[in-house]
């Protein structure tokens, strides 16, 4: 038990995970699956990497409104630029607390800016872009680079799930694009498996075969029940695992199963605040379900002896 | 070459295949491509089976407003469902006619049915609806069922690319529901990789992890551009072979390769009005381009050894 998953004790958390895929890969066991259809889906901020004291990915798009503010000095005084520019993050903090308490006004303001930015991007540019941020930039507190604000021992369970035959999908509330950039190298997650938010994109021909290009209209908001719909629009498969760490997975983990498959449900706990960060805002549905329907929450300080790679 | 692709005569496209296939998967040709990126794009009809006197999917459809319209009495005075009640296919190819020379309000009455048939129905009833209907209905003239309506030399070539490390993925402007229903069965291509026209859904709570439920919206028209928006979509990759028989692959066909990558494109040609059926209407430009392009065409007639299995 020990050399397998090793950033995790030897908890029940960690002798469910491993039942269950034994339960599953074992042709004489009733709960058996074939591996066609062993899929896993996985949340992304919060459950495979840090989200906070913000979503990684809301840095990236801070930096390329600086960027734009500076070279287009005009923007400066209109929102959302006036605030990257001035580093005013508490307004965008703002931003999300009126958004969760059903004002959605300063959030439109807020992604119409991210539309900005994403109008007639090339697919490959923001790949590119993504890349270079999670390789090259650092994370605010935890004194390390983004692409090592994953969790270990969410590393560890992606590549024992591979070894078991499951086919591991992100799915998550960011953007897919952003994502597709570092998701192989990240987590050896290949870019069809990954599942986010989307804006829409135009075909633009060209001489060489034509390019794909963002548009400034939002197509897809992966979150809550979308991602249950999302999983069945791209996969056409119920998944069997399913982890994640907030109230925007929960019908993705109910999905998980179905009327006839067995499942696994799993929700990181963020109650770690010394090695991370500790909070359950946002969480509090999907902890009260996870204890009401027997799922596997995942305490980050019971379960998890490393936190972070290295 | 006897031995690979039996039912495709000794002829240039045959050897074209042949020559592509043996470049992309030798690692010592600079035109070597990693498993990975050995990606092959298919239309479906037209491409894979037979679209005369009526793409397939429409009989399908047919037969459920007919079975709507012996429930429901009163829509047998209403458009589409009168047509299809009184076998009225006339109606039908009129409303097509139309579309092609630019008007579009009888296609929007037969959307507007299709669209209806949809709401509320589960995406498993779907799918078992089109196993069926391909299992069991049979060709109105060819004396085949639906199912051996395939292009024999089509599913060599797909079991062809299989054994050479290629992904087999469908992308057709028929409906993707429909299409998952048993493209494993008949094609050997997997759910995930079956691209197609869609309509929204809805996820719906229930005591089994909830159900995924077409509604009466359309999602995506795939054709024409949209082939090779979708196609990034669902992959995040540019295939290297693509296959397709009309205008609404052009951007299909023309995105394959790219910038960077070799690329082989097909366009199949019903030039055998004896074995199955012959037409160019709606292939004008296609042919046209293949052509200038030096793509690849497909003479069903030239080509093909036999057309139809068994």
């Amino acid at each position: 038990m020990n050399d397998t998953l090793p950033s995790w004790h030897n908890t029940s958390t960690k002798q469910a995970i491993l039942d269950f895929v034994a339960a599953v890969t074992d042709e004489a066991s009733p709960q058996y699956v074939p591996p066609a259809g062993r899929i896993a889906v996985f949340d992304n901020d919060g459950t495979l990497w840090c989200e906070k004291p913000m979503v990684i990915q809301m840095d990236f798009i801070l930096r390329q409104m600086v960027a734009r503010a500076a070279s287009e000095p005009e923007l400066r005084t209109q929102q959302p630029w006036q605030a990257a520019w001035e580093r005013d993050f508490a307004w965008f903090g703002e931003a999300m607390t009126q958004h969760y308490l059903g004002d959605d006004s300063a959030m439109r303001v807020v992604l119409s800016g991210i539309l900005a930015l994403s109008d007639g991007q090339a697919v490959e540019e923001v790949e590119a872009g993504a890349r270079a941020f999670v390789d090259n930039e650092r994370h605010p507190t935890l004194g390390l680079a983004y692409r090592d604000c994953v969790y270990q021992p969410m590393l560890e369970l992606l590549r024992y799930l591979d070894d078991h035959g499951f086919s591991n999908t992100i799915v998550s509330g960011g953007g897919r694009d952003f994502m597709r950039g570092f998701a192989q190298d990240v987590y050896g997650v290949p870019r069809e498996r990954v599942i986010g938010s989307t804006v829409a994109y135009r075909y633009v021909e060209d001489e060489h075969g034509g390019a794909i290009v963002q548009r400034a209209d939002l197509d897809v908001i992966n979150d809550g029940p979308d991602k249950a719909v999302q999983i069945w629009s791209v996969l056409g498969r119920r998944p069997i695992l399913a982890a994640g760490n907030s109230n925007g997975d929960l019908a993705m983990l109910a999905f998980a199963g179905g009327p006839s498959l067995p499942a696994l449900r799993l929700l990181v706990v963020h109650d770690d605040g010394e090695r991370e960060f500790e909070y359950s805002s946002g969480a509090e549905k999907a902890l009260g379900m996870t204890l009401s329907q027997g799922w596997t929450a995942v305490s980050m300080q019971r379960d998890w002896r490393q936190i972070f790679p290295g």
